[in-house]
C-alpha cells in the first residue's frame, strides 16, 4: 500500500470516526493527499518549501483580454466535450508534439486531474489490477486506492527500465490499465527514451492493456530530449492520453484535456457528462486565445530557460552541499530531484519543518519500492536564494 | 429503471459493442443523458426546444471587471475547499436563506453537478438503496444508476406528499440517501410547503438517512413561497446541502457549491482532492465580486419578473391551446411545467422533432412512476414569440 507518510498532526488532523452513517467503500478507501495537505504549512512566514509541485507565477503570461462580447459568448452551458476552437488548436499544437488525432477525440476537462479520475472510473473496478510505475504520482495512487484497485507496481530504475519486468507483468496478471508518466515522470523526473516507448507500445498491443498516458510536463523539456508520446506508437490497444496547461499556462483555470481512443472515447464523454456537465468555458476561451496568438512557442522557450537555469542550480548546490552517498541525477525535463539517501529519511518531513524547510519522503509515492531513503525536492516555485538557504537547513538535518 | 427514453438514433448513435477493453461496472452501467444529447438537436435553425433546463442568457448579468492584479491571484494553484472571498459571502447569503452554516462548512464545486457525483459517490455502493421523488432530476437518476444504486421511488403527488409512504420507505428499507429537490422541483415544479420541510427534518432524524438537499432554482421564486431549506430543520442526521450559480448568474463558469454537515466534510474535501484538485478559480473570483457589489438582490428581482412573466404567459397559452384532459399547476417557481396528458406520448420527442419543436416525454424522470403520459416542458430559455408557435406544434401533434 502506498500513502503510509508520517504526518504530523499539524498538518493532518485526524479524520473523526463516523458514528451515524455508512460511507461507501470508496469513501472509506480514499487516502487524502498529504502534498496538498502540506501547501498550507509550506506557506507560513519564513518556511522554504521543496514540496508542491506548483509552476512558478513569474512566468505565468497576463490572460489574454476578452472583449465583453467574447466574454458574453462562455456564460451560458456549453458542451460536454469542451469548446471547439480550444479543441482545434489542441489537434494543431499535439499534431506537432507526434500525436495526430480528430477533434472528436479529444474531452476537455477540469484539469488533467480529472482526466485520472475518469480513466480510473472507467476502467478499474475494486480488485482490478492496474500497473503504475513505481514510484507514481502521489494523487493518481490516490485515486486507485480509492477505487480499491490492486497496484502492480513496475519499478522505475532511473537508468533504462526493465521492459522484461513490465512484460512478466502483463503476462502473468490480468491488468486493466498501464498508467505511465513517460515524461519527466513524478516523482523521479525519468525520461523514457525513444526505444522504451517503441517497445512499451509494442506490449501494449500484444496484451491489449489500456495504456493511460499522462503528460503534464512536457513542455519543460530542458535539455531537447525525445518526448514523442507512447499512445503514437501504439495500433490497436485502446489507450488514453492526458495533457494539461497547467504546467505550461495557468493552473488556476482548471483546464486539461484527454485525448482517447475512438473505442473509449463515448464512455468518456458519458461518465464526463454525470460527472460536472462540462470544463468552464471561460477558462478554455481564454486558453484558446493564447493558443490562437501563436506565441506559445516562444513562451515554451522561456519556461525552459526559467526552468533550466533553477534546475542547474539546484543540481550545483545539490553537488557542492549534500554529504557523500546522497545519490540523484538531474533530470533532462519536469519539476523534481529525486534523492535516494543512505539512511532512513522517513522523519525529515517532520524535522524539515521544525527546521523551516519541507520536503516530501519518498514513501507517499512508493508502492512496493523502499521510500524511505528518498526524497522529492521539487525547483520549480523557489527562488535561487531560498533554494541554498533551504539546501542549507536540509544538510543540517542530514548531518 | 429510469432513463428508457425512446431516443432516436439521429439523436443517439448507438455506442458500438467494446471489444477489446474491459470496462469497470460503472462504465457499464452508466446512461447517457437524453437531456444533453438533445441540445444539439435543439440548436437546429427553426427548432423550438422546451427540452433544456437553461436559463435565459438575455437576463444574465455583465461580468464584473477584474483588474490584472486580480486576474494574477488566480492563476496559480488554489485550496481544494475553494476560494474563501466566495466562501465568505456565501456563509452570509446561506444564512438570509435560512441556513447557518459556517465558511469551514463550504466546499466550492465545478458546478452543482459535481456535488452530486461526489456525494454519490461516497455513499453509495453497488446495491445501496436510495430514496429518490419519482420523478428526479434525470442526471442524478444518470449517476445513481452508474453507481448501481437501487432506487426507492418516493411519489410526488404535486398536490402535498404522502409522507407516511416517505416513512414506510425509511422504515422498513436501509436508504443510505433521500434525494430531494424539495423547491421548485425538476421536473415537477412542486414547491414542498413549511410543514412538509418540518415534517421531513425529523423523519431524516428520527431514521438517520443522510439527506441530499438539491437547490439550484431557489431563487426563481415568482410567488413568494417559502422555501427554507430542509437541512436547516434536521438537528442529528449528517446532511448535504447543494447549490448553484447556475441559474443565477452564469452557468458555463461551472461555480456551485455544497454546505456539508462538519462529519460528512471531510470526506468531500478529499473526494474533491481526488476528483480534480480544485474548482476554477476566476470563476469563484468573478462570482465572489459580484457578490461583493451588493446588487445580487436587484438582480433577483429582475430575474424573477422575467421568469415570472414568461411562466403567466406559458400558462396562459396552455390554458388557450391544450386539449381537454390535459393537466397541470402552474409551478410557483424554476424553469418546469410537468403536464399529465390523457394518452402515451412517448413519441412525441421524435415526432415534436419532425415538427420542430422539442419536448421531454416525463419517462426520461420516472422510476416507477407512469411517465408516459407526462411531458416536461421548460419556459426558461424560449421567447414569447417562439413560445406561442412552439404550442401551436405541440398542439398539433397532440390532436
Amino acid at each position: 500500500m502506498a500513502l503510509q507518510l508520517d504526518i504530523p498532526a499539524q498538518i493532518s488532523p485526524q479524520i473523526p470516526e463516523i458514528q451515524t452513517l455508512s460511507l461507501s467503500d470508496y469513501g472509506k478507501r480514499l487516502p487524502g493527499s498529504p502534498v496538498r495537505e502540506i501547501l498550507s504549512v509550506s506557506q507560513q512566514p519564513g518556511m522554504i518549501s521543496f514540496a508542491g509541485g506548483l509552476p512558478d507565477a513569474v512566468v505565468m503570461p497576463e490572460l489574454p483580454q476578452l472583449s465583453s462580447q467574447e466574454l458574453a459568448s462562455v456564460v451560458q452551458y456549453g458542451t460536454s466535450e469542451g469548446e471547439r476552437l480550444l479543441k482545434q488548436q489542441l489537434v494543431s499544437w499535439l499534431s506537432g508534439e507526434g500525436l495526430a488525432c480528430e477533434e472528436g477525440q479529444i474531452l476537455i476537462t477540469s484539469g488533467s486531474q480529472q482526466g485520472l479520475d475518469l480513466a480510473a472510473r472507467l476502467l478499474v473496478d475494486p480488485g482490478s489490477e492496474v500497473i503504475v510505475e513505481d514510484p507514481s504520482y502521489l494523487a493518481m495512487l490516490q485515486i486507485l486506492n480509492g477505487l480499491g484497485a490492486e497496484l502492480l507496481p513496475f519499478t522505475l530504475s532511473g537508468h533504462g527500465n526493465d521492459l522484461d519486468a513490465l512484460e512478466q507483468l502483463l503476462q502473468t496478471r490480468q491488468p486493466r490499465m498501464l498508467y505511465l508518466i513517460p515524461t519527466f515522470q513524478n516523482p523521479t523526473g525519468y525520461c523514457y527514451s525513444e526505444q522504451e516507448r517503441i517497445d512499451i507500445a509494442q506490449l501494449v498491443d500484444r496484451y491489449g492493456v489500456v495504456l493511460v498516458e499522462d503528460d503534464p510536463y512536457r513542455a519543460l523539456n530542458y535539455d531537447g530530449v525525445f518526448t514523442r508520446p507512447i499512445c503514437h506508437y501504439v495500433k490497436q490497444s485502446p489507450w488514453i492520453y492526458l495533457g494539461s496547461f497547467s504546467k505550461m499556462l495557468w493552473p488556476g483555470l482548471r483546464t486539461g484535456f484527454m485525448v482517447a481512443h475512438p473505442e473509449l472515447y463515448p464512455y468518456l464523454y458519458r461518465a464526463k457528462q454525470a460527472t460536472d456537465l462540462h470544463t468552464n468555458r471561460l477558462g478554455q476561451l481564454l486558453i484558446a486565445r493564447f493558443l490562437q496568438q501563436g506565441t506559445l512557442p516562444t513562451h515554451i522557450e522561456q519556461l525552459q530557460k526559467h526552468y533550466r537555469s533553477k534546475r542547474d542550480n539546484m543540481h550545483r548546490l545539490l553537488v557542492d552541499y549534500l554529504p557523500k552517498g546522497v545519490s540523484w541525477q538531474s533530470p533532462a525535463g519536469g519539476m523534481f530531484f529525486w534523492l535516494t539517501l543512505e539512511a532512513d529519511c522517513q522523519r525529515l518531513l517532520q524535522q524539515g519543518i521544525e527546521a523551516g524547510v519541507v520536503v516530501l519522503p519518498g514513501s507517499s509515492f512508493t508502492i512496493a519500492a523502499d521510500g524511505n531513503r528518498c526524497l522529492r525536492l521539487s525547483f520549480s516555485q523557489i527562488s535561487l536564494p531560498e533554494m541554498e538557504e533551504g539546501i542549507k537547513r536540509l544538510v543540517m538535518l542530514l548531518s
